[in-house]
């Protein structure tokens, strides 16, 4: 069975020259089958400043009129995407840079109205995954080349949507489940997982689900790392083999939390 | 041999909603093997005086320093080619955007300072090209899919360049020759090259090297055509079937002017 790694890279990485430089450099040292899952939230909401907008997100995700559309896709598919592609292939890695409308990628569907914090929320043009091109990414990676892919998605009609990058990256990884074993790789800019959120010496080495659940209880995990945890356990009952939770300078290191 | 049609959209089709919106259908629904190339002008330099930049040409040619490169890769490979690509998605083409970066299709040079108009001109981050990834383009061709290709290419070596949209479209047109016969159309917003230049009724249907050379000898030809005509006979010359010059709405009509 062919191995392949989902590594996903956050907006602070992606805003961050240096460490997206080191990251970049280490990435291309990966031997063997990978994708690259990037965000660009932090430089999203620059541009927007800069433009006169005035960002609003809603529970840390980004509500997402035609303008703001518009600005991420710029950020994302252009600057963000065409950056981390040039750089890769200046190591020597044959990167084919993705939104979910290239090859029809990734189908998504606009997220109705919500009730959320007790009021509805209209995203806008926001989209959850429904559907991944599962043949199109193996005929990518069977031709040697990396699929570097960002969070910007299509309906199948001609409209572009706004995702979450850690659902593309797992509605990825999920996908190639079905024909490889799939390591899922979150890159952030702490080591992993917190026993003691305030001590970064704490890093918790190998998760359960069980342990999640008994951390939670007691209030050891950090609030924004909850949904990433529900994501990643969610991840393995479809069919993931490991999730790995690390810093984005240590990815070739086997430093950080693996989750089970 | 197979058959290849590389078709080039400029700036004010990309910026035109109703016009980019009949052309894509129309492009979809051209059978056979084809790639789009497509430029995004007139929209990069809206974004800069957006941003307070003024935007500098030398002759037609944008002066791309670190930010303007940022803002052309932003407005071409992110809005200009994700929208045309979602659009064409709709329209049930597979399409699959490129920068030149990604799968490293384009390999370009920075281009060295110049003396034009009397001065040194630095245009900064541009490049003129000098591979095409042939191999690749045939593999995506042979998928089924239709390559949606911008004017941003890169040096092999870690850097993004902007380049000339109609170079590119034409270098794509001379690699593909090799192996396919080709026809490099370039639509724009005439009905093709005029024998009177204020008279849009005075198409001309068919031109030879010698008949530009004794319209170019009458004074009859428009200053800013005669560089995509040159550019033209020497794709030809290079290998290349036949080149349209066409208006963006006759895209399935045998009207404009084919040069042999």
């Amino acid at each position: 069975m062919n191995q392949v790694k989902v590594i996903k890279i956050g907006g602070n990485v992606v805003d961050n020259p240096v460490l997206l430089h080191d990251f970049l450099e280490n990435f291309s040292k990966i031997p063997g089958r990978k994708v690259l899952v990037h965000g660009g939230g932090v430089m999203a909401s620059q541009m927007q400043k800069q433009l006169g907008m005035v960002p609003e997100m809603v529970e840390g995700r980004r509500v997402t009129d035609a303008d703001t559309l518009r600005i991420v896709t710029m950020v994302y598919a252009g600057w963000c995407n065409k950056q981390i592609v040039s750089m890769l292939q200046g190591f020597g890695c044959n990167a084919l840079g993705f939104s979910g409308a290239d090859g029809n990628l990734i189908r998504s569907e606009k997220r109705p109205p919500v009730e959320m914090a007790g009021r509805v929320v209209d995203f806008g043009f926001v989209g959850d995954v429904r559907m991944v091109n599962t043949d199109l990414l193996e005929t990518i990676l069977d031709a040697g080349m990396v699929p570097v892919v960002c969070a910007i998605t299509h309906d199948c009609e001609g409209h572009l949507l706004n995702t979450n990058a850690d659902t593309v990256a797992s509605s990825l990884a999920i996908a190639l489940a079905g024909a490889e074993s799939v390591e899922l790789v979150y890159c952030f800019e702490k080591d992993g997982v917190l026993y003691d959120k305030d001590d970064d010496d704490t890093v918790i080495p190998s998760l359960t689900r069980e342990d999640f659940a008994a951390l939670k209880a007691e209030g050891r995990v950090a609030a924004g790392m909850i949904p990433k945890l529900e994501n990643s356990f969610a991840a393995i009952s479809a069919g993931v083999s490991s999730v790995v939770i690390k810093h984005a300078a240590n990815i070739l290191e086997n430093y950080g939390t693996v989750l089970k």
